[in-house]
């Protein structure tokens, strides 16, 4: 079997003028290596045609697999395509199936047409339209003895729909990938480092790879290869000696984790949120099912939202303050009372970057849980600016969630 | 004055593979371009050395500055400091004052120095290091007659810190730029051919470039350049051209206008969230200084808690659903009652994936505004999947409350 090496192309100034997260590459990459295919390189370039020529001129030959995405709209900075045409010496040929489409979804959406959109309408000779059924640009296929070439809207959408039924079924006929191996630890509790250490000892097999991939409070391990049963090895041994900081396996975020416990155990939450302001609730209900366990809460961003709808005492809030053992456990008991949710859980410290004393420095978050007939409170504090303190808090939330299910 | 071409290499398998969004590169391509300068081109590449040294024979040469994110850390992948030596024909050498820095770094935290973090205090000759107060990895900067070289950890706080504190004032000084020219036009309600369409006529001079940078749900519009008589009139221009469309200037997100005009009116906030879960908090609480406008809210996924918390009615519930007009209107209200908020806003709707019906399709949104005196109930039907339609429906609601604090 001939080797894959993958190179993705992400035009658009919006990525490098920083408009733009490229979440683009973060999802196909993913997705790539879930099937057993890295990506070699990503480039980054603007909409112009000097570095589209330069950028195939310098990849061509070197990968296998080309993916381009971005630059196939109608503005005037969209010229991806007629850069590729150039490059591989193909004429484009004005395709009115292309237009007739597009002129039906805009019918459908009652909106006129503009005339730049004809553009659209154009595809190198010799290349393959994929048709794009969630917008107007369809994606691009090209083949040669030794290059698969692929360009898609930059829209996530729009790529997303492409990559998945039309790049991917692609992909895996040309380079069938079985016996390929790819597992994720999942640690919380330990630094990079001190995991490197603990695994000092262990050597890698030809074709095993061990990534760290550190997320905000935790570290994730990844074990993949095509040597599967060394991968197998290495990765049970990875298990055993970290057994101590692993909550899962293959999880993307924690909050995965707690979304799949709550629905098998068929138990509710309820959160009440001050200086994490929606944001747990947020993480959960980004999953779809998410309303089968979670209930809802309270964002009690004001000191008098804490006293009238999660009956926290005036005096508690005024002897300790809103940031207190005494008022996170007021909060999850009072939330309790409204909610009943097996979980009831609160969340109050000092997210930063101003609020912070030397009593109560910023990172400070106390943190509630009233089960049935007990409340705990536990104590941290957290490093980092507003949004690590905030998400590290919601992080610890869904860890003490995970470890009381697991009981 | 020589001219800048900047190009910027993300370091890390995380990236490739898809468990990381390059944050880095954007949160960079932002502060360069406010700047005055441009990302030429960015690259993505594993922790390897062979991709280190193919990537710096590419790049050196062709541009004047090149920074490096990622790849310090102490784990066995972490290689770039070796490569970069290398490749510059340098040693690396051992500055004990980085490892006592280290020690009490350690010390502090109160946690064992791994060994392995050794490595970090090799530095390579003629290389400046660039003290790390966020983390334990210094940054390194090489200058060359033609070539400013910088290496940073990927670590966002401590990449963001080294970039403002270390790196811009050394490129600011090499590179003053004065008369550079950068605006952002913020469109809602337009789609991004329909604006190009508009500005067909427009003939720009030399050194005035634009950008379309599309977002979730909006377009904006960038002019920038060194010719900054000839950006101020295309930018006068578009703006009456688009005057209608034109929300804002210069605002990465809708919310922060909110966030704004809030602050300086001196009004109060709520929000009932069904659909949205808590986003809509959330993106406002991300911003320090919210606690002056926010009161907070109730994420009131279940129906329950529609009625025992919002007091929306049984009767409604039955007969209209969750997701009506009806029980948007009653949440506003339910919420007003409880918040007595100068604004007090309800969103309910089917995000989807599941839950949709002929009648009631998934991207169906009711969004109630109850102000002191009137209610009234928006329904919008948004496209795309989960994400989208959570956050168009966040975005809509934040546009709503501008136009209403500019009436």
């Amino acid at each position: 079997m001939k080797k894959i090496s993958i190179a993705i192309i992400n035009i658009g100034n919006e990525l490098l003028l920083g408009k733009t997260v490229n979440t683009n590459l973060s999802w196909m990459g993913n997705e790539l290596a879930c099937m057993g295919m890295e990506v070699a390189k990503a480039v980054i370039i603007p909409d112009a045609g000097e570095d589209i020529r330069a950028t195939l001129k310098e990849l061509v030959g070197k990968h296998s697999v080309i993916i381009f995405t971005g630059g196939l709209g109608p503005t005037k900075d969209d010229i991806t395509k007629k850069e590729i045409a150039e490059f591989f010496g193909k004429e484009l040929i004005y395709d009115d199936s292309i237009w007739q489409d597009m002129l039906t979804k805009f019918t459908q959406r009652n909106r006129p047409i503009p005339e730049n959109n004809k553009i659209q309408a154009y595809v190198p000779e010799d290349f393959v339209v994929l048709e794009n059924s969630r917008g107007t640009a369809p994606g691009l296929y090209y083949q040669t003895d030794d290059l698969l070439l692929f360009a898609v809207p930059g829209v996530p959408l729009e790529m997303k729909h492409l990559f998945t039924n039309k790049i991917k079924p692609i992909l895996l006929e040309k380079y069938p990938t079985n016996g390929w191996f790819l597992q994720t630890l999942n640690t919380y509790g330990i630094g990079e480092s001190a995991t490197a250490e603990l695994m000092d000892d262990i050597v890698l097999p030809e074709d095993v790879n061990i990534a760290w991939l550190p997320q905000t409070g935790r570290v994730d391990i990844r074990v993949y290869g095509s040597n599967s049963e060394g991968c197998k090895q290495v990765y049970a041994e990875l298990k055993h000696i970290l057994h101590e900081w692993v909550w899962g396996e293959n999880y993307q975020t924690v909050a995965e984790k707690v979304h799949e416990l709550l629905t098998a155990n068929n138990m509710t939450l309820a959160f009440a949120e001050s200086c994490t302001g929606g944001l747990v609730n947020k993480l959960l209900t980004d999953m779809a099912g998410s309303s089968n366990y979670l209930l809802g809460g309270i964002v009690s961003y004001a000191n008098e939202v804490k006293e009238n709808l999660l009956n926290v005492r005036k005096e508690t809030l005024e002897s300790f303050g809103a940031v207190s053992e005494e008022c996170a456990k007021e909060m999850a008991e009072g939330l309790k009372a409204k909610f009943k949710a097996d979980f009831n859980v609160s969340i109050t410290g000092i997210a930063g970057p101003d609020g912070g004393s030397e009593e109560k420095p910023v990172g400070l978050v106390y943190m509630g849980f009233a089960y049935r007939d007990t409340t705990e409170v536990f104590k941290m504090r957290f490093t980092g600016n507003r949004d690590s303190v905030r998400l590290k808090a919601a992080e610890f939330v869904f860890h003490q969630i995970v470890k009381s299910l697991e009981k």
